[in-house]
């Protein structure tokens, strides 16, 4: 029976421009910082006058373009790219972004940052008509919705399709004369349009990418919006009236990059300030504040600030971790061999010791960053969480399926407190995180999106209705 | 006429251990957090009933171990490992370490950390004799001294060799049927011994590969010590009385991982130290301080800690940056296409700051840093150094050959002030740094090399006495 | 505008297997033996319990294969591979067969050895209606027409597809419960069915394949047939009436390897025959026979045991020439280096040589070689030829697309004679030919398609049409 | 204990050019024609205005130097090159050849084909005295040697080590102002001078990498002489006056490429002779005469010209074979699995056969053979081999080490033909094989080595005389 849902839930980052000589080269770059959005693969497709070129592969940006001819026969004056979440198996090529169509009326490219709710019942229906998938990413579903459209033109069947796909989508779409880039009506995922110096157009999942590749912000993308971007510069129309900003909040807790902004809101100031609103609801006597490298660590030292308690580097990353395949075995786990993160003894050993994560998903790693702490001498070690716990299952991008993986669904903070083997453990509150935040637009949540926290999804469901009854 | 100089100056990392099972694998993961010392490449030599056999190729580690089989064939209780630091040009694998040598009496292996001061006088003395070396390494040398020795023992002939080369060395050594590892007079270079749970013995050449195995700390390897490790336990001996400490001052401000303890001063620490002490002596009014990541992040918080300015993160790393080949052309470089460092517009805009930074060598990349964070909105920088200006070459490990590539050598501070382009530049002193350390060790400086900082040279020079006035 | 036409002309092998523990190890030993037939690709899906896993790449079998897990990883009583033909110009692993298909009813996999002739009609078609194609190979086609296809069976549905594709085409499918191969109405290409010892049905592009997994010769498969192998057995049906053989005579000729059988003429036999014809008919006076390495040596070895002119080994190929992709300069060519042929001097000096070769083509090759043997001192060079002239383009799996390509299609012997350097030439007859391979069957040529010779084509053209005239 | 004696024993091929502007490209197709004679491993090393440059590895020449700019940096106007045999068990790198060394006082390279026969004793010698050696490959001690020498002159350091060195050695050596060339006083191995249309000269293991690369013959290297090819010209001088030929006849039976011509003798004709006088000495009445591909094609085709009986094609070897680690299971090998040979069953099905091949080791691969014919039905196999039975094994370069392997040594005739299933064998004479060469030299056997077949060897045996007795 059909393909694995599985693999449709993916965090990704999308990048696009138009007009630039060197566009699949400023490409590269700009995925470049979005590299943390996704590690299993990455591709680029290039337009060399009208003519779309593409190449793509597994791995990281630095193996897919290793080789610098797989770069520079990317000719062309525009180019769209994309880079792929790890989850969790081996992947496909096939699955790999952009998808390159080539059809007997023209050529087109496609990626896509989000899931789609819907994905499975239009697969199938597509396929009862005599469809043809290629891969089991929902990514392809907005090309066939296309195809099966009987507007006129490109836009008006494009516009159709994005009517169709539910869910959370940032899509870029490159053509022989146009960029496309797309956002879902709830504005899940960000997306970012800018300038650069030279005038070429830049859409990109973060604003990170914007700035390292020099180009100026613009505005971001909204609910509901269409850009299309061509020689005659940049349009901005919609496809649906029915929008309402439920921006995703794991986004400035977790995901996006410190040096990025989204809608209006730099996320490491939005982390530092969640590390205040801590220390603040969930003050604790100690002698430091250690940060988890590299994602707290603003939050972290948030906390440090308000609470004048010193910000030590307690946990230092192996930066080489990335690769390796190699683990140690059972026997050598216990003896004391560990890979990732080793806590500094000279730093905590007698300390009193507040340890300031982004999140507790199933609970493992906070179990085992508390044991590396108490190993290496801490005598109290206070879990700070710079999120409230995480209870419900994301359907919108972010790859947690199921209740069963998280450990708050299921447990008291008393409980995980226990099974974590902290001292104390605490949570920053609901309406800390959304004051935090400060986005303050005129929605629920004050135009977040809670669901993993509260349960309070913003859309129908559909094809994952029932994973929430699992 | 002869080899090149140049790649003989190398700053590398070396693990042993004798007694484990798994000696190969545990190597591995010890050499795992010795990364950071040697990026070109890594060789792991295993000792299986008295057979040697080992693996080595350019890359990092995960590379060159990638094929789990590369490990898995270096089977045995014994085993030494070595990452060698990435030199300008292309590497050949005939450099890569350890040496393996198979003699009709017997197999030996070899690694070594640190720069000869006399290789080449020797290699030209043992040429003459008609010897053949095979690398352009100068650790090569020891090896032709053991085998040129008449002495009878090889013990014996280990201590003659190890007093005939000079400068800075630690060496470990691996034979049919014990480990050695040994120090120079002067302990340039960091050498640690710990101990296993299991109770099998490692020598590393920092303590955190000790954590990372979960080895106990035993004790650091004196200057001129031969430390003997086999079926029988641990022996150490000495091959000169003639010692003096001086600890190479840049393993604290630069090279060591913040983890780990050099003589019992823990590295973190000694900079958050420096860190301070620096906001003691060159205090500035500003908004922030910032440091430059990842090796300044501890000096930065000692500043911050110490003035009571906030601590922010203002500049954020690519942490997947390591080994891409394709770089920015000169007009997008011109565009303001970045891909290493970002400064992060929303926190550093409209602000003035102090950046930490723990050494200038020849200012390119602070005037690029400083640059950097003008260009996001920056209104002052005021650069702040955790080291005193660098102005003499190091001969005795640290690839820094000549004068010509240290700016401070022949300019002011006020010069490269104007030339980095900041608001106001200041060095650590002397002082300041060896108090910072705080080794309080009987002999000069309490027991660090200063030399690249005053040109006061614990030792001859012999080979590269010329290079002093070049 | 769309796909090339091009790279839709291949020829290739096929392989399939029900029904045994090995079944992709089968197929790997099998695609070795028609590794001849295709050196751009290769690929193998297996079926595993009704679930489809496949692995396909660039490259030669053991390249694709070359790590055994890529083998291993096909675990399944059933499978089917393919080989794909080198032609000009880069390939993408898009295009590498089978094709593996997974619809929410289901997994399929389809390979193809052959040419459509109504392929790009179809293709325009089926985009027209919203299709969307993922490769520019023809072989895709098949699995929209069966999707598309409205009959209630998978079978039926087949058939109907079979009737709507044209051209000449061996197909084989794996389904979840059975295996599927197919030939065209008129036989163009061969394609066999074997037993093994175990009782395992195999399928095959060669009799050569057979062979070398050790089955038995069952039949060939027959025009306008659809064979259906399953755990009940083989059943043998028909999609067509309308059938009429023209068994491709260049198989005979030089495609197919000398040990195969196609309709029950072994192939080294039909050659020699070939060779003994050509004697009979254009004898001439010399002191040897040689043969172009090593299609032609059979056809060489008959003209001489015909002749009674001693066959001598005048020519030799370097067998390890198959993948440099390093070419001597022209100035090195000049100079004399060559790579894949030699000329054996101290056989040929001072000799009247007679040159046996299967075909001339554009002409070039034939001249080298006969400066190659005249630069090598041979006083005479005779060339015959044991096909006759190509005049026409093959539309039914041969990579001869224009009449631009054949010398023969615009000059007289006389003038290629001239062109190619040679002391005399002559071709084998139609008659010659038709009768050297001797098949008997009640159609035109005994059954042999004899277009590229005489223009005269089994089938309309359909999109081909124009070809003739250009 | 030790070097294994097993890895010195290898047959391999060298070439050498001074004088060309594409010299590392020269010796690149001409190593390409030598690849006959070594798999395992090649590689180049350059003069460019004095300076050596290098590369090499393991696998076949055109892996190693498959990307380009590898050959590309190899600059200059000399250049030597060596392919390797890949004898049983992995093979390291550094034992790939040529060996490069770089001293203080200049640059030196060696290359080498044959076996010495008192490397065990110089290498324990050298050893002793302090030398050190960095492969297991027996080439590294004349290089030794040379730097040990007490004369002033290099040529003077390479004749007294010439003098000291055993066995069977063709050595090209490549310093900063000439290229040498020497060969053993017994001429075991062959090579050869030739000399391109620019006036480069070029030297080579066989004359057909003269032929490959546009050479002109110019003469065999004779026993004892050192050629020194400089921007002079060419001398010949002599390093001792005790030569006597002794040419491996394995070279005329076996390794050499058919279009060689071996101290004037072509390889093909030789062996076509051969062929003939085994016609004449050993008759037998059969259908067909079969050729084991492709060394022993020669030998058959002049069987069957001898005795009038048709030369078939009953065998074909698949030519893609080479390099597959992928092997039949056993089981797959009982149900008729095979890869490298097959029997044409349609040309052999009932006939008598007569299957010429050159020679039996083991007995193993006759058997396969003649299994292979009688499984596809041929009637009769009489096994006819163009080399005497081998009895005694090779220390002058072929890899054949003990009598163990040898089923010839220990078995008679009579019980071959029962072990291997022939239904008839017979081997050529001594005398037939002397008389079919035709060398007609004035020294013991016409100035072949016969020493595997009688054991007369022509030389002392040094380190190997205890393997005669084992």
């Amino acid at each position: 029976m059909s393909y694995e849902v599985k693999s449709l839930n993916e965090e990704c980052g999308v990048f696009g421009i138009w007009g630039h000589p060197e566009a699949s080269r400023v490409t590269y770059f700009g995925l470049h910082s979005l590299q943390h959005r996704g590690q299993e693969g990455a591709g680029i497709v290039s337009n060399d006058q009208g003519k779309l070129k593409g190449h793509r592969d597994l791995g990281l940006l630095t193996d897919v373009f290793g080789k610098s001819e797989n770069l520079e026969k990317l000719t062309g004056n525009a180019s769209i790219g994309h880079v792929r979440y790890a989850t969790s198996g081996t992947g496909e090529v096939n699955n790999i972004q952009p998808f390159l169509f080539k059809f007997f009326d023209g050529d087109f490219a496609l990626a896509h940052n989000g899931n789609l709710t819907n994905a499975k019942t239009l697969r199938h229906e597509v396929e009862k008509e005599g469809g043809i998938f290629h891969s089991n990413s929902d990514t392809e579903i907005l090309m066939h919705l296309i195809r099966r459209s009987e507007k006129e033109t490109f836009k008006d069947r494009l516009k159709e399709a994005l009517n169709q796909v539910k869910g959370g989508f940032a899509y870029v779409l490159l053509t022989d004369d146009a960029l496309y880039a797309a956002l879902d009506p709830n504005a899940f995922r960000p997306l970012a349009i800018g300038q650069m110096k030279s005038g070429a157009y830049v859409v990109a999942s973060e604003t990170c990418a914007l700035d390292s590749v020099g180009a100026e912000f613009v505005r971001d993308v909204e609910p509901g919006e269409v850009i299309i971007i061509n020689d005659a510069g940049m349009t901005i129309e919609t496809y649906t009236k029915e929008t309402q900003y439920s921006i995703c909040s794991m986004e400035y807790i977790y995901f996006a990059r410190p040096d990025s902004n989204i809608k209006g809101i730099n996320v490491h100031s939005a982390r530092k300030k969640m590390g205040k609103t801590l220390a603040k609801e969930a003050p604790v006597e100690a002698d430091m504040v250690i940060g988890v490298p590299n994602s707290s660590l603003s939050a972290a030292s948030g906390y440090a600030e308000e609470s004048g308690i010193p910000y030590e580097m307690g946990l230092v990353k192996n930066q080489y971790v990335a690769r390796t395949f190699i683990q140690p075995t059972q026997e050598l786990r216990e003896e004391g061999v560990r890979m990732k993160l080793s806590a500094v003894r000279g730093v905590v050993e007698g300390k009193k010791i507040i340890l300031v994560d982004d999140s507790i998903v199933r609970g493992t790693t906070s179990r085992r960053i508390v044991k590396l702490l108490k190993d290496a001498g801490a005598k109290e070690v206070h879990v700070r969480i710079s999120a409230p716990p995480l209870k419900y299952p994301c359907f919108y991008g972010i790859d947690i399926q199921t209740k069963k993986e998280l450990i708050a669904a299921s447990h008291t903070n008393e409980e995980i407190k226990e099974l974590i083997g902290a001292d104390s453990l605490e949570f920053i509150s609901e309406e800390g995180l959304i004051n935090s935040i400060g986005l303050n637009l005129d929605a629920p949540y004050s135009g977040l999106c809670m669901a993993y926290f509260n349960g309070d999804y913003p859309t129908e469901l559909y094809d994952y209705q029932q994973n929430l009854t699992n």
